[in-house]
């Protein structure tokens, strides 16, 4: 008994929470740990149904270097990284697409439905959800990256998000591989951070949430931040404590913050039910930054 | 965090509940102690509000007879019980209407408003949602009551739905007094049980939920009966377990369920969060009768 | 015969009235003799259903001083009166709020239903629709008022037309005791004319009409104006010849026509069927303010 | 004053008989002196255009035999009547539909228009409406008719009231030319009364109204019959004491009242507002036809 | 075989235009040999029916001035033309309107239906369509017609499209008669090319076809111009190129690209499905004249 | 000039195809040549955006066998067939799944929108569309796959079309890979034939056509049969001139055809634009079956 009136605290408890989204768009990149261990993967499914069925339109988006680059492995293909970057060329670019729409992508989905959500998987070819372009690099990130053609690595040009309002209304819940196509119709890789950003501002989302495999930004004596304002975030680029991987990640929130996202958030992937714990805490678990 | 941890597994595990009972009609007979006592009410409002957020159609019949009495006193006039019934001559018939809608069903909609609900109070005179006539006692009703007239005591006639309806789909909560109207305009005073049970079976809902101030069907023992069969209740009435002001509400219960209402529950209204105890627990709180 | 004929040719003289005002707004304040004489009581309830049927949307703030009066006598409580504003503390409140809510709007509502209307009955409370503040006395009010605490009596702070506009839409009448509440969930008792002239700012109203229990606006010798421009009424004012009680109706007045309402009346409620014959006649009965 | 407070009592009047009608198609066969005399048609417009306003849907058929043969004769074409029916050959079917169509359909169109109306003139062939047949006679209407080709005077095969109810829902109102086409495009003349009976039935009418130049149903002393049913009726064909002209009138009402139309009228078209006078009276001023 | 795999490779080369037009509206004047000559009228009708099917608003205004000539001298009426302009006093404007709507109307109307569209025939009065007011001679239009009384000769005040949407939205296709009607109700002869471009202007339309008896717009050599820019036809004109008939049509061409028509075109109607040869090919058959 | 004329005459020949299918569903199921040979392949891309611009709704259900055993041979992984069925282990089934889904379906739905359309890749997890089971051979159907476990290959348990419907009204193209899961999450790899059969049966479609490498049904001398009734069909079983991979193809056709599918069409679709072909001529290029 004792623990069901926890069960309905905790409810009661949400409550402001489940007010506050009602009805909005919450706009998810979802990769690394949470995709690859099976509780963080039912966990993570789970999180999703319960956002769609206390009123919110979740919106994922996923990543899959792991499983890409084992089915590269296994057709002894080989793949190289610059700067962060796979070079992708044409044959890399086909396993890339295959991976993503045809076996990832279908197992988040399935594990959806198996949880009693209605999700549908599809990538940025279909309804030409995501027209894309050949990335280029800009002079601030000179790397080796931007000497050497990287393939077919792309940028978004442009999101035509009907397709996804139309899902939205009828209570789907879209799962997006971020792959982009252009007007000749070729085949480009994105990355997935940038591709959620790039959604969430299409579709005026609430929040934007990167899951990572870790605990969100941190200082030199990994303390993590609970919220950031644009301003500080600078000032920690500038002071080099946002570095490497996580810059990208934070440049993406700030683009999303930009362009109209209220929130965005950085949160850890490795916890189970990271995702309600952002969204139904005041804290929340990782790095919430904000204008 | 702990802390945090478990209200997301409680959130987790009322999942199935939610998906279970979203977009489904809940309604529910809210009077004696949940009414009275001041952190009772509040829990009862937010139990409302989650309800309506999570997806289901809350419909609320409430009662009043405390402030009833306590207005008839305060103008001195004198009241008397025939059976439970109370006398209603024309005089005690516009006080009970003026204490119902003009005081208790506010205090209702109100506190539900204050947790972020959309509530709206009606009477059966709105929209003429409750056609009522003068009560006639059936032989098997014999009694003392059955030989006198209790003036405007109703029972009702027909159930006009299209109101709550139309209330429903944009999202507000009705809260409903029990007052019914016959064809000449007069005012009747309608047993809350009674009038939600026959709502319950106009809106085709999914439960009908009778809050009272007792733990729900018990034996002799006092032990609880969790889940009974309609069968099971006529024999618990047959041996007499089942007597006095239990037996009405059971047979509102039988009513329903045998008009297409798919669940009934008597449960406990003293106890915090009772509804929702019973609605997203597997065992519930009170008694669940069933087909 | 000739009685058909004349009623017909009554149709037909309507016939560009009815045009004119098809599809409009016409909130009604609704107060003095026409809701306690029987007969008025009753064309008043015709006119409503009347206007309904033939197209326009009729929606109604009605008053009730003189039940509440009753009420407050029957219960040996005192009231008190500064510069015609009742001083209301919260014992008196809540017998105002029952008598108006619970009382005096459920007899309009079912008279209007027993000619065939479908009303619903509100007040403020019920979806929020009336936001109050406690009044403030702004300086040119200065009078006792001013000094003095009256307790729970409002301004409006805002309106929610949410509510009403889904009735109007679906054919129902409403009719609105003029209950506010405030963030905290407190009651105030708001002047009927106020709400009224809120409510049709709100609506973007074609009309605004108040009952009175006078002709309309009269010059010294009592002749009524039938028509009076905003430049007029401030030089009666400004003259004294409007003062006293006519003045806080005609500041109504004033303030719906400079927030977009295209018409206002001050009509005599103690003509049979005044209503109409303001709305269905070139002259009317009363004062008509316009811009 | 007193003709305004008679104007009002006759809304009042009316009241009831507006709020009956509500919503319901009233099918009209408009023809005779309402369509010739100018008052008269100016009466008929306005009559058409109130019923409109008051919320119902009037549908008008339309005869025009005088204008037709008035363009005949400008022609220098002989027509040629056998039982009541004009020989049609092509040459005249031509005349027919263009005078019909293009004179006397308009000229109603433009008078409904200039009282604040939104008529729209149609013929069979609009939206393929009216699908015609060549007429053939039965046996009990032996006589001269039967045993010669009458040329293109058609039946009414089917009604696809499509149009008709995409017109009748934005408010505007249909005003139809008897003229019906085959499958293969030929022009058939179609009795009016018997289109307006067609389409009332495929339209589910309230009312078909008949206007014509005589009072109603008469017996042998000239005396009105206000009511009769279908058995009545066939009473009095039996007498003989309905005959003539009278008797196809009457056929078209027991064909609709027996194909759901719920009433049916056969009145005075040379009195002023005589539509208005049968629908907002109890009495009216013709015969009813009822089941 | 091979007349199959042709006609499979014609539908292939047309999809780039269906894509193009796909959803918008044609407005088209229909007149001269093409509505006269039997193959040529059939011809049109399926060439209207195909647009409509491939997912095109056809909306046709046609002419009729042989009809009317015709029938004129039928009646012995003399008929004058002023600069071109038939001088139309009120006996003649009968006659015109009667012979438009009521004859040439409805065989267009009818031989759409025939080939399975769901054509319905208008005039300038149905739902007051066509607001005319008595044509104008303006300065540059000096000439015996701006000195003369030419009578009910009307030019467009005012579109109403509302009728007309509400017809394409439920995919019939409007035909319409080029007849005025001002606010005393009466008619007016409105240019038929003039009425074509004023519709085009108030339905937004895509593209304004003037279907004529000529080539299109040609050089001293009769060689056809294709494409023609306003500046290079206002040259034309400069140049006394276009002259005469063609000047009217011309400037109709150019009114209608000054208000938001995308393309104009004037084509020979004396060729085979001259419409779909304009529509469906890059060259067309006729001068496209646009901004 | 010519040219054109025959575009047109072959628009107009194809309207009565166009007209007879408006608005009706057909499913295609597409595979061999027509989705291997590039030529072939871009035909029936723009086959299947004209269908959708000329108002029917085509649904595809694309094979892949070729592209599925590349793969395997990439990955070194055997295949094994046994009754023209492939063992489907559960590392097979994701080399299927990943192929189907996440390159055969996107290079369709790529192909499709650089034609104009605006397709969407589905497979049966999407939504739940295609509920599968274990395929269990019956008895008619005994053979060495009866007896022998072939892994996930799947039957249809039921198929879910909101989601079809869902795109279809918002005038998509889904393009669907014939892969089913069962409650427990699991994959099943279904014939394409099968798959497509069993949606246009749920859709109610008009028509299922399916593209094969062969011209339809033969006689022994290889005359094709261009039209076949299932009594026809049943005596060339019995007789054995339908055998081996025709068998099951015609199977399918007969399920859809008593399941209320219209017409069921098996084609060359080694043939350009087999598809227009087939629906818009009469006599078509393969074989009809029909009731």
């Amino acid at each position: 008994m004792q623990q069901f009136v926890e069960r309905v605290n905790a409810l009661i408890e949400a409550l402001p929470y489940i007010r506050d989204f009602f009805g909005k768009t919450i706009v998810i990149k979802y990769g690394g740990s949470a995709m690859l261990n099976e509780g963080l993967k039912n966990d993570f499914a789970q999180d999703i149904v319960l956002l769609r069925y206390v009123g919110m339109n979740p919106v994922i988006i996923h990543g899959g270097g792991a499983a890409i680059t084992e089915m590269l492995q296994r057709l002894n293909m080989k793949t190289e990284f610059i700067d962060g970057h796979r070079v992708t060329d044409k044959a890399t670019m086909e396993v890339v697409e295959m991976v993503l729409v045809g076996q990832v992508n279908k197992k988040i989905v399935t594990m959806i439905n198996q949880h009693g959500g209605k999700a549908v998987g599809l990538c940025g070819k279909d309804g030409v959800l995501i027209k894309a372009q050949k990335h280029a690099w800009e002079n601030e990130e000179q790397g080796a990256s931007a000497n050497k053609d990287l393939g077919f690595v792309g940028s978004v040009e442009s999101i035509n998000a009907d397709l996804v309002h139309l899902l939205d209304k009828a209570h789907y819940i879209p799962v997006i591989s971020p792959i982009g196509v252009n007007s000749k119709g070729e085949t480009f890789n994105i990355n997935a951070d940038t591709a959620a950003s790039e959604i969430a501002i299409a579709l005026k989302a609430e929040k934007l949430v990167l899951l990572s495999d870790i605990a969100g930004v941190v200082d030199r004596e990994d303390n993590l931040f609970h919220t950031l304002h644009r301003q500080e975030v600078q000032e920690l680029i500038t002071k080099k404590i946002i570095t490497g991987g996580m810059l990208p990640k934070v440049n993406c929130c700030l683009k999303a913050l930009e362009n109209s996202v209220k929130k965005t958030h950085i949160i850890d992937g490795r916890i189970s039910h990271a995702l309600l714990l952002e969204i139904f805490t005041h804290e929340g678990i990782g790095t919430e930054i904000i204008l």
